[in-house]
Formats: structure tokens, C-alpha cells, sequence
């Protein structure tokens, strides 16, 4: 059963009963939407959410080891550290896992030795250099205004024979050259497939805009050659695993995951045995909440949190660091 | 169960058994496409299937209407009626039915009076052009390079509040802002929306390359929006019903339907009660159709032809114009 996060929950020993904090930053979008789009957790619009930063910060200075995880992957870590610095939250480098980052080190867990096709951004693409694993250009591959696509298809649409894996992720330049290129490569059953995320669509606050996101080309890419990735994003487990690589001594039992969103950041929380918090400044709401504590389905069950609050600024209140 | 069309079913009255053919042109492809491409039943990359316009006029020279059906839209009536009289085929432009042709009937059809976003190539806009009814342009609508796509989609992508119906086919230009005006226009449940075909890859002869169909930007649009479209094409009966409204005289016991694939033309034909010959120049086989025979599926039994022949040669050999 969820329950508020209160003055008397609080109170109970709430803050002793962690020690790490997993929190997700922002809906999945690129850089640039980012820096503009209503963020759910952390940030909104390029400016913190009231209160977040001196709750994050206040959580650190507690002892508390916060690490920011998010399904976004168009920015690195370097990238996303920057960003962080400028709206004066505490973080390193090394407490920062975007499914950028994961991509580099799934691939290098696997030992993968060949070149990599990305239809995603650049994000992706500074986390395999960084790692040292070679990839085709990442960014816009135009359909080229010609008579005859068909004839350009066969005899200019090049594949590279050593790329060995595919990583899907958003990619605001989607087009026809990629798609083949995309649907061409996972011919081979042996090239990796990978994905970043399976959003069905960009949370936004635009009234009269529906925009698709990775899970829209990862169900194209499933229709037209029946594969189905490896998915390192919440809710997968991976970005979990990633985050044991670095830091072994995690203690499930000892952690907490605070996110918006019950169908990613709740359920890995619970699939990994963390304790959960909402926070309703995003995707889900109490009603959601409700309907999947009544549902049969034993996934949507998971996705019940231990525990809610209007916002992260809430939770600064409880701990005296807001007024 | 499946027979071959030979010597003993041919003199045992065969040819007197129908009245009309229906018979696919070509695999579900565009335009330029269509020149050059492996085609299934009648023409191969731009020559007819060697018998094949011998086959079909013959027919015709023995009183039979032959009207040809196809699932694509890069078309128009009017451009097919050229192929097919450079080709030498004998066919008029009122026994054409692609697909293009199928959405300005079905929008006729529902007395449809605001303006169609065409998702689409050439073929429909034609069509629509022709049938007087009003479309947003057809043709490359690219990602700009720009810095901050969010931005971009936010201030400059720009929805027409006229629209009220939405057409996807084959679209070499797909591009993210197509994608993102072809489901936010779907967000409205009153917007109309219709798919040429569900196909969900080009058969082609080329060995490397996978090249995605209709059908994957159909699965993809399902997943943001959870919309399904009114699909025209094969096997779905409106193509039927388009041929019907032209031809009200047309009685289903007197007519067979001719094709390559299983799925949409051997399906669409016993869906409607023809008699159905499966030729075995295009995409399904005979291992395919013994599948089919022992499937305990009722919609992959409807998918068993009458009758196969190697080619529509073989045909014209029995009607002795071919040697």
C-alpha cells in the first residue's frame, strides 16, 4: 500500500532507513529538448524544480550516496555533469548513468570487438568514443531527392560489413537511408541489438503535439524483421548492473528510488528490491497509483511505491532545508 | 486442397468456370520502384514476366474481364494505365485498382469534406487531386539542420486545423516531422485514418538489404498513439468493395483471383468468394501453402489457393498461346 510521505512517516526514521538514493532526472528527450522541455524530477525547462536541488544537495551533505539515472541517452555523462554544475546540484561524473553511457558498457561487457551502427544521437556516440569502441557517423542521413530511391538503395546505399551491432535510441533524424540501414544490418542474426529505452512517446507540455519516441522505431524495426533489442533502460535491470560494476557494495535492501513514473522508475526499484517514492511532479498520478494497486497483473502490482509526495521540494520541507 | 492447373483441370472446363480475373501486378512498391524491381505476376524489373501479357490479353480476347488490383499507392490509375500500355498489356484505366485510387473512394465514400495529411508518395495526392478532394503536400518534409529541435517543433511545426483525415502508405520521405504531424494530427479520435497496406517488408532480389514496408510505420504509429487504421488494401475487402462499386454485375462464383502471396491475394479472394490460382513467380512457395494446409488456423486455411502454376506462362501455354 502507498502512503504519504509525512511529517510522521518522516519522523519514524525514514532518513536512516537508506543509505543511496537512485532518482530519475527527466523525461527521455534529447540535449537540446532537454534544456527546454518540462523535466519530472529534477529539473523543468533549463531552471530546478523548486526545492529539488537543496533536497538533492541536503541528502548528500547527509551522507547519503545519490546516484542520477536516466532513460535519456542523446546527452554523455560529461555532458549531463555540465548541465548538473550549472543548476548547482552535487554530482560526479561517476554518479551519472544515462543509457548513453550503458550502451559502452553493455558492449564492453560483451567483449564486442566490431563497429557499431547507431540510429540515436550524439550522446551515443561520445560515450563509444570515450570508450574506445568504434561507430559509423552519428546524425542526419537524409533520403537524397532523386528520381529513382530504388536504384539509390542498390547501388549508393552502402553497408559496412564489420559493424556488428545496432543501438536504437531517439533520433530526431530518422529517416529511410537509416531505417533500411537499421533493418539491413539486424539481418544477421548475429549482429547485437540494442535500445535504449521503449518510451512510446515524449512527455510534454505541449497541448497539441503527440511526439513519438524510441519505442515507436523499435516496434517498426520488430515488425519488419521480428527482432526485439536489448532494452538497458528502466524498467531493464541493466542500468542496475551498470551502477553495481562501479559501485559492488550496494545494498538493495538499504536504498531508495525516487522517480515519476510508475512503468520505469517504480518497477526497477522494486525489481531490484529498492524502496520507492513518487513524486507527482510528472508522468504518473494517485489515480494510476490506484488502479494498478488494483490490478490483477502481477507487473502492475510492482509498480505501486512505497511511497508518495507532491515534489522532491516535499521531502526538503521534512528535512528542514526549505522553508 | 491445392492443385496444379494442368492439362486434365484445364480441359475439364476450366476457363469456362470463371468470368473475371483479379489478378496483383506487381509486389507492394513505389513508383520508381515498380521500374525496377522484382515484380510477382505480371512484370519483372520493368519487362513483362516472359507470357505473362500473352496470358492476360488471351483472357481477355476470350471475353474475360481481367481487373488488376494491387496494394500500392506510389500510383496512380493513370500512371499504371501508361506502364501497362508500354508493357503491351491490354488494360483500360476503369479495370485499375491501386490502392492510391482506394483512399479517394473510401473518402468519397464517407462524404469526406476537410483536407487529408498524406503520409505517402505521389499516387494518393494524384488521386485525391483527381477526385477533387483537398490534401496538405505530398512529398520531402526533412528534419533542418538546426541546433534546438524542441524549439523548432514547438514554434515552427506547424498543424493545419483543417485536417480531418490521415492516409499512410509507403513513404520514402518519412522523417521525424512527419511522424510527429501524422500522430498528433491522430490524436484527435475524430480524424479518419487509413492505411494503404500493413505489408511489412518489399520482397526484393536484393540479397543485403531489408527494406521496410507500410506496415512498419503503421506498427510504429500504433505504438505512440494506440491508433489502428482502416486498412484498403489486401486482404482487406474494401479493395473489393471499390471494384464492386464499378462493377455491381459482378457475381463471386464467377470470378478467380490470381496472385503471388498467400497472405493478401490468395486471402483477399477467398474472403470473397472467387475461386483462387496461386502463381509461384513471387513470394510464396508451395512450402508455404502446405504450412497453410495443416495450420489449424481458420484464417491460414482460408489462405490454401484452388489452384498453382509455376507461372502465368504455364497458363498461356494451355490456352495455347504460348508455345
Amino acid at each position: 500500500m502507498t502512503k504519504e510521505l509525512d511529517a510522521t512517516v518522516f519522523r519514524n526514521g525514514f532518513l536512516n532507513s537508506f543509505d543511496f538514493v537512485l532518482t530519475d532526472c527527466d523525461g527521455n528527450c534529447t540535449a537540446v529538448l532537454m534544456m527546454l522541455m518540462a523535466f519530472r524530477v529534477l529539473w523543468n525547462r533549463n531552471e530546478a524544480i523548486p526545492g529539488a536541488k537543496e533536497t538533492i544537495n541536503a541528502l548528500q551533505d547527509r551522507g547519503k550516496t545519490v546516484i542520477f539515472v536516466t532513460n535519456n541517452s542523446s546527452k554523455s555523462r560529461y555532458e549531463y555533469h555540465r548541465k548538473f554544475e550549472m543548476l548547482g546540484f552535487k554530482a560526479s561524473v561517476d554518479r551519472i548513468f544515462p543509457t548513453s553511457y550503458c550502451v559502452a558498457v553493455y558492449l564492453k561487457s560483451i567483449h564486442f570487438k566490431k563497429k557499431v551502427y547507431v540510429l540515436g544521437s550524439s550522446g551515443i556516440g561520445d560515450e563509444l568514443y570515450s570508450a574506445g569502441i568504434p561507430f559509423l557517423p552519428v546524425g542526419p542521413d537524409p533520403m537524397p531527392e532523386i528520381e529513382d530511391w530504388y536504384n539509390w538503395v542498390t547501388n549508393e546505399l552502402e553497408l559496412d560489413s564489420e559493424v556488428g551491432a545496432v543501438v536504437v535510441g531517439f533520433d530526431q533524424h530518422v529517416s529511410f537511408p537509416k531505417l533500411v540501414k537499421t533493418v539491413s544490418y539486424l539481418k544477421d542474426p548475429d549482429c547485437v541489438y540494442i535500445a535504449t529505452n521503449v518510451d512510446e512517446q515524449f512527455q510534454t507540455d505541449l497541448k497539441h503535439l503527440v511526439i513519438p519516441g524510441t519505442g515507436a522505431v523499435i516496434r517498426a524495426v520488430e515488425t519488419v524483421c521480428g527482432r526485439t533489442p536489448i532494452l538497458l533502460g528502466k524498467p531493464a535491470k541493466f542500468l542496475y548492473d551498470c551502477i553495481k560494476h562501479q559501485y559492488p557494495d550496494l545494498d538493495p535492501s538499504k536504498g531508495i528510488m525516487i522517480g515519476d513514473r510508475l512503468s520505469t522508475d517504480i518497477l526497477l526499484g522494486k525489481s531490484i528490491g529498492l524502496r520507492t517514492l513518487l513524486v507527482l511532479t510528472g508522468v504518473s498520478d494517485l489515480d494510476e497509483v490506484e488502479r494498478c494497486s488494483n490490478s490483477n497483473s502481477e507487473n502492475e502490482q510492482r509498480m505501486v511505491p512505497n511511497y508518495y509526495l507532491p515534489s522532491l521540494a516535499d521531502l526538503g520541507q521534512l528535512m528542514g532545508v526549505i522553508q
